[in-house]
């Protein structure tokens, strides 16, 4: 079995490896690691599953040096308006290509589903802490459960197989028969802390929780409404539920926050552009999620200012 | 006619000078730039008006340091919850004292009609840019326009006399007999660009208008809502007057950003807590006004706890 990772960051690389353990010929895309990668394979670190290294099949910077279609794709990247997800990995999809996307947000899979209609999509919800800490190294804290499911709906045979894999590997994963509602779900947890995170300056999810607690409910429950009015509804009770395990969690900085932390572009619109687009398409009330969407984007705008202002004195200097 | 001002800043000062100008015997309790202003005065740089100093009639580091009480209390202190406004006034007045506050915020009058039953209370309003650049020296950078009003409700003869003044000095300062509108009109353009500015990590206004203003509109129109069900109807076109007129105005910063910016508290509870109080106990639905203030908790709790754990970085330091 061959799989192709795209993106591999701490969850590409992560997921990857313990597919290569299990046996798949596992080769990864690696733009800004690919000297490291290349000369001493990545290292992971699990608290829960120990010390591996793993060194892929082939390491590639471009998806065109790739050679022959691989049976999958794992497409690990973030989700942001800068990467064009379909041209990214269109030179590496054959006919038997299954395109596996494990990444965030709602409201993703149309323009996949448009670009090759006639592969199998599958897509991946990942729950899991992991982190890069270094170029090729990658720090798995907590968690990493896995659920895939095809698109629009169903399990096919080839997405059981990769199941099956990554079960083999030490983590659970789980098959959907309905995975859109699945990312719904995940979504009611990450619309509201990840932004939080990010407005706050920086606050982890405790103590947005321990104070604003009813700004995270009205939040997760115009995702529920939304979500039930795109024919997707969630269970009565999943927003007490995010609230309670949320509690029970140790403090926690959102994928957001760490995006921020370190100058990356953030999940704004896979994770609250979309959810919004669909609110309003379909009608949807959701002025909350309105408010923390709108002051993402001054926040965003403000970094980019900022950036320009940086670059310019940059150049100011340069000029001297 | 004897004017003591409490809160000697930048509001504080500027108008406090003009009084001076106009022939009033103004004293000052002066805080943090007491050295400086005994020893060399204010120095007042206003671009409409010209330049000049300020010699208060006394200046004074406490109110019980007066001897007798004035005709006039001039309040302009920020209102933060850390300033206790009845306490810090109360020594100062006398059975004739006219207390006049100019400060921001809505239902910021109860405490001091009920601490004050005999006095007259005087809500004032500035619309103002100015700033304090130096300990002393205050910039007048544009606007000035004053209006004064008695609580509840109408225009009593010692609040004429001191509108006069004003307009002698060469500021317009107006009289409403309905004083407590006008603070809800004010609210208007400060509830949502004030929390905005400082949200978004320093953007000015236009930037935030022009991005925004779907969620501009959306607040102003929810402290109208308030306004009206508190028994305070505005104007059906405060809203479009108030977007074109911050368009037509240069960017700009708003005082909580300021403050924000120079690490100083913010009127968070005077502007958005009260006005989001007001709501609740109305049963007015306010949910972007909601929103925006629990991001600004969230944002002041993430401040509290950097200064805690600079605090704490320095005592270890000494420590050693």
């Amino acid at each position: 079995m061959k799989v192709l990772v795209i993106g591999a960051g701490a969850i590409g690389a992560f997921y990857g490896s313990l597919l290569a353990q299990a046996g798949a010929e596992v080769s990864v895309i690696c733009r800004s690691d690919y000297d490291q990668v290349k000369q001493h394979d990545f290292i992971i670190n699990s608290q829960a599953l120990g010390r591996w290294n793993f060194t892929p099949a082939q390491v590639l910077k471009s998806v065109t040096d790739l050679e022959a279609p691989p049976d999958y794709i794992l497409l690990c990247t973030k989700v942001v308006p800068s990467v064009d997800r379909v041209e990214l990995i269109r030179p590496a999809v054959g006919r038997n290509t299954s395109i596996v996307f494990i990444q965030n947000g709602v409201g993703i899979e149309q323009e996949m589903l448009e670009a090759f209609p006639n592969n199998e999509i599958v897509s991946g919800l990942a729950f899991i802490c992991c982190n890069r800490i270094n170029p090729g190294e990658i720090l798995h804290l907590a968690y990493g459960r896995l659920v895939l499911g095809n698109l629009p709906g169903g399990v096919s045979r080839k997405t059981m197989q990769l199941c099956e894999l990554f079960n083999q590997s030490g983590i659970e994963c789980g098959a959907s028969e309905d995975i859109v509602t699945g990312r719904w779900q995940k979504c009611v947890w990450n619309a509201p802390f990840n932004p939080l995170s990010v407005l706050s300056g920086g606050l982890q999810t405790l103590d947005i929780l321990q104070t604003q607690e009813p700004l995270v409910r009205s939040i997760m429950h115009e995702v529920c409404d939304i979500a039930a009015a795109s024919g997707h509804p969630l269970p009565d009770d999943i927003v007490n539920i995010n609230i309670e395990n949320t509690y029970a969690m140790p403090p926690y900085k959102t994928s957001m926050l760490l995006d921020y932390e370190n100058g990356h572009p953030m999940e704004t619109e896979a994770i609250l552009g979309n959810t919004l687009r669909a609110a309003r398409r379909l009608g949807v009330a959701a002025p909350h999620l309105e408010s923390v969407y709108a002051l993402m984007k001054l926040r965003e705008l403000k970094l980019t200012d900022r950036r320009t202002e940086r670059r310019r004195r940059g150049e100011r200097r340069k000029a001297k």
